[in-house]
């Protein structure tokens, strides 16, 4: 069963209804990895709710606020079908009908991850993580999820809410789900559909070279200084964004003593900036 | 019943012993400003939240936090004199013993009320209220208080924090209460004490302008100009960091069309800036 909510008046409502329940934000446009976030719900609750909605505050004043694709009914026909294979599952799925559903009149709440909200996505991006943490905030504030799921494709962002959902004490648990990827490796994104034949082929570049240094790697410590030489070659090409690694909660760039690692990359196709990475261990 | 509590730890053991509770957030340094806050909750609770906390992160890197008076022996001897007169209530006091306490190491959250902090004390003071939203949040993080009070002499702290609790969704009561005042007029403040006799004599030049402004406009908008006029002539001595009437909830300076107004004032006597303020409606 699928309900609809566009107000956040009716959402508050409504939330009575349920005991704990399961959360995934989204800015719509779905796609196989949104819908895994669900099923992953599904594992842990009878309701989950579902959020869409095209967040300005974490698009920049270049970015693509106004071109960003809506597609609703595609969205709930794509939800409906999840439902399919579970009969006895519920979504509500949160689409306010307008911005001020999410931030009413004079709201001049930011909520900032110090920091963490500059750096990588950040630096390209300097106002986006503040527009996420804030909106991610305010939707965990109307839903009180227990446990809310998000996908490791966008890993900064799953790192930053993390954090902030630890230094706010909030009672919800954050989940990370494996990217979602097609056959040739590229990672399913929202951003795929900018892309042509020719430049869908060349991005495979960051899958390509997210193996390759992970085995380069291959779980130790001493081949790092390798894998840093083979980085410096490949940034050579203009089109990475960069190409990185980093300790896995702080995302810092002193790896020496760490062990939890992340390989994160962004490749860039005219003005389409694709995300990947890739976690390791390393003794 | 006064229970002292140093640890996050120990304090969120604590709180599950007590339903709905009451909570006043100070700096220490007590007077009776803060005693009436602690009153007025014992109005409404059995057990009340009371902190200690000097916190640094709202003292500008030019301010006195060093030597911010730490009195922590005399605070709680006040607290104690209170009680005697509420035989059947109970008091915790939190009393950091670190910073530690409050911002975990790797502690990354900055909650702000955006355009709020930068006006008036914030134009003075511009890391000030992001410092204090977030210690006041993460304050009722730990304590989860049903109602808190703060004093209205710091007004803007009480309408910045207002907002804060309306665009977060917490679930918290803020209750403004009145300035407390000597009998010459001048409002209770912890700087007093920064005073020589001559300044604090010279200092009632705060109560007396609000008063003589307040009968100036006499409850008429159409007097708004006079005082205006009269307000103009007074900041022309600069002591005056400003002397301004504002709408009371948003504290813009478009005050044609609004009934509830607010005189906000600083004096300055050498480094110590003196707050003061007065309500009034106007039809």
């Amino acid at each position: 069963m699928i309900k609809l909510i566009q107000t956040s008046e009716e959402l508050l409502k409504h939330r009575k209804n349920q005991d704990k329940v399961g959360f995934v934000a989204t800015m719509g446009n779905l796609h196989e990895g949104h819908v895994s976030l669900l099923e992953a719900g599904f594992k842990d609750f009878d309701h989950m709710y579902f959020s869409i909605f095209v967040n300005p505050t974490q698009f920049g004043p270049t970015e693509d606020f106004d071109k960003y694709p809506r597609t609703i009914e595609k969205d709930l026909a794509l939800i409906e079908a999840c439902l399919k294979k579970y009969p006895h599952k519920s979504v509500t799925v949160f689409n306010p009908k307008d911005v001020y559903e999410i931030y009413p009149k004079d709201f001049k709440l930011q909520i900032s991850i110090q920091e963490m909200n500059k750096i990588l996505e950040g630096e390209h991006r300097p106002t986006h993580f503040d527009g996420v943490t804030t909106v991610v905030y305010r939707l965990f504030a109307l839903i009180n999820p227990t446990k809310s799921y998000f996908g490791l494709k966008d890993f900064q962002q799953y790192i930053v809410i993390k954090k902030m959902v630890a230094d706010m004490l909030l009672p919800v648990e954050i989940v990370g789900m494996p990217i979602i990827r097609e056959t040739t490796g590229l990672a399913l994104s929202s951003r795929n559909q900018y892309l042509n034949p020719v430049q869908k082929e060349t991005a495979l570049i960051l899958s390509k070279t997210l193996n390759h240094l992970k085995e380069l790697i291959n779980g130790k410590k001493e081949n790092l200084a390798l894998a840093q030489d083979y980085i410096r070659t490949m940034i050579k090409d203009p089109n990475w964004d960069y190409l990185t690694i980093r300790e896995t909660n702080t995302l810092t760039e002193k790896i020496e003593n760490q062990s939890s690692l992340v390989i994160l990359a962004v490749y860039r196709q005219e003005k389409t900036r694709l995300l990947d990475n890739m976690q390791l261990e390393v003794k």
